[in-house]
């Protein structure tokens, strides 16, 4: 049942996400003794230009001097 | 007050979003007393390269014999 | 496959909970054609403490004179 | 970088979570090359009466006849 | 700690998303006492294809006579 | 028009949470040209034993020797 969502940054690789969601939903399985097919993954892949840190986007507008 | 969030796969058409729209925001008006304007929804199209259900991506990268 | 989320004022009643859980799955049936057991519905009650709107929360702190 | 967000139903053990933990932050380490002191995991602990499949809530209200 | 989510239309530039990064991290950093760099913000723009208020989305599918 | 969602940990006061809310609504006013009535903020205040970084939940299950 439980509903895994994973807010990153954009970049990883589609074969990066498969293998998070193979070891995710065994963890799930094993642990928490849920079956595989209630273990629903969402990926937001969101853009440096959306993401901030310590007071500063990742990717911040470009200044001019 | 309500905020409706719907998180689901790509590839529904606008004309069903707008419906659903309509058909959920009565339900609330009706139900829960809420004035129609109150009422907050938001689409979040998903990817099937970015939602897993039994351990896979719907979209898994392809795999190389 | 939509997991949608309602993030409201908590004060419903459980039965105006299930009035809303039958109306809405009903719309994604008939509206998205996804089979029932495929609409996921989760409320979030969150206390008039933590809910702000127009620079206020809905319940402040008490005010000293 | 990741921000894990996990809303289930309430009932699992403080050695369940932290097990989950330990295996999802690994997961991340090996596979997405990120510092585990970046993978934040929130847990979402959901009563049964505030989630609903195939149109009924899972503690639904109780019925009179 | 503090994980802020911003989702909200579609259509701010580069710099308001920035000014507002600093406001909103030096608000949690004055008042919650937070360093910065634990305040994370993530911003989500929504087409107007994808939001509705009112019963209706913002940019509704169009209407044939 | 923005949804503003703080997930943190518990433990902060009513004061500060309204403090928050007035500047953080004044950012969106001043910066993003939005009405304040149109900010709707809402806090999530998660508990020690749910929130993990690290690997480690903020308050873990005691050990037994």
């Amino acid at each position: 049942m439980p509903v895994v969502t994973v807010d990153w940054l954009a970049g990883r690789t589609p074969q990066q996400k498969s293998d998070l969601v193979k070891a995710i939903t065994q963890a799930f399985v094993s642990i928490a003794k849920v079956s595989d097919d209630q273990v629903w993954i969402v990926f937001r892949d969101v853009p440096r230009t959306d993401w901030a840190m310590g007071g500063k986007l990742l990717s911040p507008p470009s200044e001019k001097s």
